[in-house]
């Protein structure tokens, strides 16, 4: 597996200290999102493309891994991500440069790991 | 016809001083933004989708003015707007709240605008 | 009443496209956003002024419309607002000096229209 | 004189509230401010230059108009200001274009003015 | 002592470029810097929270840590910032969770080395 | 050969995914790119001061490293980049003091680089 996508899965395996706080914010914050990603008159890859787009612009790293590995999941084609990175880096100029370079790089990563695990299903 | 498009189109009737300067940055970026949003693996829509999220997480008004008539051109429907409007309220945050309402209201009147040239027509 | 409190209160007086639009997500964040604001720990007005101190880095001129006119009700004085000022302009940067001199403008418009509507009730 | 900067300087003949208030951060930074402009290694019009690019990229109109009236005292030449406007494309990003056809706009206006200033001279 | 914090002083432990360099700017803002966090109507710790607030929406990971450990030493309690997360991911959006996990996991970080340094004293 | 320089080296040596994937807009950006830095009316290094003060301000590390190596092939002195980095804190605010702290001790680096190429030589 992937170095980041691991760092992600330890993240991911921490405890969820805004869960277990029992702020009323947190939970319903919880139920909210994914209702805002659901199959709608937009496609949900539609919408995860959308919070690609924003997560570059605004630099997200940990967000930019999350949306790639659910981009992943609803098979979104390297090419669609790249006309992706195209249009963020005219829209949000080139300081957003070296982010589109890493998330090429872990979106390569991440079709590495599905081929792999496609062949040791056969 | 609306306010807000009136204003948009006085804009565009300005000099365009950027493209008389004979910098040729600007020649070229002329030449290299409609490429971004050609129809490809992701569809112009989708890619002025996009744009329209970057857009409104960046708070630039004339932009989201732009995108938007380009949407009604495509023939986004309100719906889809307004799933878009949506995910950018949950990943952009309730600073977008007032440049949604103005984004809706404006999409509103871009609505009319239409109608009543439907109506004209026959 | 001042300008830009009667511009937000015709604002606030246009259909809400958001509630009528039967979105879900729009419905849930409604409810949600209350729950952030409530006396706790923190107290209402503290969280009040956080989110104005994140308005004025974000320049949402209309956000900060809205938490001066909160702020105003709970009694928050211009000392105070000057201090949060104060502090934004160190952290934020001078970029935020055009904002900063509006909303000062503002909070004395609000305090103006409390005084008259307090020699107007005796 | 050119809308804009009459508008400007209305703004600037409002009482200064931040220096009435005798809050200490506010006197402070207004004697810090003219230090970080000072002709030094660099000259005071790249200093000018390079606070215009930062109020392009984060989109402080009022800013932008400070800087540029300061820039025409500099004597900063149109096609100075185009290479600046160009660098900011392509490093900013396709939202800051709006903003940047506003500037130019006022730009021609404050050489207008200069120009008309010249002749009434003579 | 937590890895973050340890991080953190050693790059405090670094030569004081800025310092040393002899540039007024910086020797200025030295001063003007703490004057900005003074107990005033304001208190300190209220300061702090509006800092903080501030540095998680522009996603400034080593100011986060410094605010932090300034409101650990103010004695500010894991609930009033669980109250603050809340709070910024409701006005700042899903694009601050990233930041706020690892804010929550340092916070903690700290209180258990304050836990640590009362036994140790006792 | 100091770590960050080396790091910057390594993602440089990386097959550029862009350039291979046969995209339109990432060939376009590539030629269009160095024209914006062009020596003009404005010197190549006060393009380049530029593109630095809006990636500190936008805190885009790999960027700084990049217009911070341009800037040494440039000749730009220390003094230089402490005025520039004086100037953008004044207009970026304190938030930018962690990013400064890095660049300034990355410019170090870079001279020391400098130093020893230029000793091996003689």
């Amino acid at each position: 597996m992937g170095e980041r996508v691991e760092a992600f899965r330890r993240l991911g395996g921490q405890p969820n200290r805004f869960k277990e706080s029992g702020n009323l914010v947190f939970e319903r914050f919880a139920e909210l999102y994914p209702v805002a990603y659901e199959e709608g008159t937009l496609s949900t890859k539609t919408k995860e493309l959308l919070a690609l787009a924003i997560s570059i612009v605004r630099d997200c790293e940990d967000c930019i891994t999350y949306h790639l590995i659910r981009l992943r999941e609803l098979e979104a084609t390297r090419d669609e991500l790249y006309e992706l990175f195209a249009l963020t880096l005219v829209v949000g100029g080139s300081t957003v440069i070296p982010t589109l370079r890493r998330s090429a790089a872990f979106a390569e990563e991440l079709e590495e790991d599905a081929r792999q695990g496609a062949e040791t299903q056969t």
